[in-house]
């Protein structure tokens, strides 16, 4: 039997134009994808969980198959829970890349998940989370590099302060 | 509608265990499995086209759905004439990487294929088929590297020499 | 007083619009830019000299202070004829980067060359001129990654074969 | 018109003989180099924005046509207020290299601002402020390593704790 | 005379096989290797010096010429104290690759300390005590990653919180 | 027992003042070290064995304890002929890593080989036989680069062309 979920791990704080191309990419060949938000418990993230949740659902609406969903733990248990054994990880650049890697062979040992790596789009390979925030920090325009919603509440979170 | 076939192309040179670990890893995830043989233009491999894929067969007899294949010409043209959309593709270690992530990102481009990277297995990192080929020149044993059809008739290429 | 001439060194075998977003950027920050071809002794180009300078040429015609020439012998030799003293290259990725780096290091060493690296644009960050030439072998379009004159030429030379 | 200011980014914590050396081949080539302390807003640094700003001052007094300065905000944004379109930043190993590939392309799509990477003089490759300050907090001495300024800052400032 | 005392430093936080690989090959070369724990100033371990000692010295203790002792400010003062001019250290992937070159470089320029460089077994090759901790903070089972005390005490510390 | 030689292979075409370098760094920490120079099947060299030996037993005559040797087929295959159990090698970076990082795995796998990787030392980490060969081809003067001997054949070499 093939694969029929596929799972999308991240903190997506927030998500990106680079995280959907990749969702929507995944979805092409998995019936179901999971967008997996997770606590990244060595820094605080600039959005709540909740509102991680709420921009990430807005931004995948249009993709019928795509689910967003929050877990806390391991995420091979998640995945267990979840009936599902595939990953997959956007790749940029190499800068992450052994970190990924080990990670990867480590799901491997524990629990036979597969995680398979997509190159990112050349449009979007400049694009991560920490830079749109620091972009957004100091007033500028992030249109083009996160959905609508998103730079909404950069505009408005960076305003605040 | 998922995908059904992956190609896994490569010039299996020979074929090792690190690529029998990748076909069958990614047999559990597509029903349908192509191991697609090239020729490389820029050197000149030691086994014959037909040698190369009668030991690729013997190498996954004993797995269902993985069929083996030969093309010529350009692989996403390749793809389009088998109806499959999705590549897949071991990655060992960084050495190769901006060269493979550049064709994914042209084939994308092409002909919106898809590439899948899975890691190496961690007991075959070190593996390649140009150094099984080296050890196997000088006479020493490839057991435990490739399947057994293999290593009987690298002992019998490098004895002639 | 700073320096008026940065030399774009390279085989361009062809030109691609990759190169070109590169001395279109040079020329931004450097009154004059050389586009110098050498010969790669190492392998055999696909267009000869003339027709590489001609391409380069049409491809750079609506560039003022843009030149291209071709020499041989070592780089800064070169440089020291023409008055120069800064190479700017393109870096796309991390592949070539310990052989550039040496090689700046080495330049810099012999005649107090500076070499400035300049990022890829992100749209081109896939493209090189092997790979232009693999699509076009094969009958592929390469329309958007090289200019009007080097795709007709292309075209016509993989015709032939 | 060519570019006659480059500005050279970092936090300078402290200036090391690598930034020196990066700084005056700079100033071979751009009529106005600017050296350009910012805050690290991740980390605490060991000296103050005055004491940063006092020995870059000093170690670059011998060099005509250098300027040191402090900036708050995006990077880009101090580059329009200043005029210069041009950044230079050495590269001394791959380790930080995707993320300088990644802001290089990020300011150059916000401002059209160029970056320029210089490779680092092979005697100072393995130098970094974070290096210098690990020997220095040890008691160990760092001529050779930093301007004279400095040494003597970093032993008052560890014979202090 | 050749070199007697090999120093392998680490925090070890907690030792792992991948650890105890290298040390056992260690040995093999060099008459005495000393398992240097060092505190990384940076971050908080998991263990106490104390336990982080008493797991090490459980895990070499099958090996003789293997002594684990504990320091405190730069290594290469240890060094010096302990008469050692010799550095052992595991490369697992290019990761931290740059530090560890910049540190060689650095130590060898202070003391003329030599380090050595050993390629982790590729069965450890994605192995680390973070990945390690990560594991056993969500009750997985971490046999044949650890030292059996190791395994004991990792479920004991993430029982308790 | 602790190792007694350490054998340091290469092509040595030419030896170069990076691998003197190293030569004599590893000589401090093994009694006996053995400079091995192969054959590299995959290209000509400029150099004949008979010249790169001399060249090389030339460059080390001040070094007790430093033999110079030429083998041919596998290098563990040499190294039990010799009894010698540790190989040398010098990383300049991460350019070869991954092949020189495979190779040591294979290498310890087939015979329990050890590979001990030592850093070049900063000034020569843009030196490589190939730049050598590629300065000194247009009548570059390679002092300080190589030993005396070396760049006089050199010279000899290429002016006879």
């Amino acid at each position: 039997m093939s694969s029929l979920t596929a799972v999308y791990p991240g903190t997506f704080d927030p998500i990106t134009n680079g995280h959907v191309d990749i969702i929507g990419r995944a979805r092409r060949h998995f019936p179901h994808v999971v967008v997996a938000l997770s606590q990244n418990p060595s820094k605080a993230p600039l959005f709540s969980k909740e509102e991680r949740l709420a921009m990430a659902k807005e931004a995948v609406s249009g993709l019928p198959g795509v689910e967003v969903d929050a877990f806390e733990g391991l995420l091979v248990d998640y995945l267990a829970r979840r009936g599902a054994a595939v990953l997959v990880k956007g790749l940029r650049a190499i800068g992450d890349f052994d970190y990924e890697l080990q990670m990867a062979q480590m799901n491997h040992r524990m629990s036979g998940v597969e995680t398979f790596f997509m190159v990112a789009n050349p449009l979007y390979s400049f694009l991560s989370s920490s830079i749109v925030k620091e972009v957004a920090r100091f007033g500028r325009d992030v249109e083009g590099l996160v959905p609508p919603e998103v730079a909404r509440r950069l505009k408005e979170r960076f305003r605040a302060e």
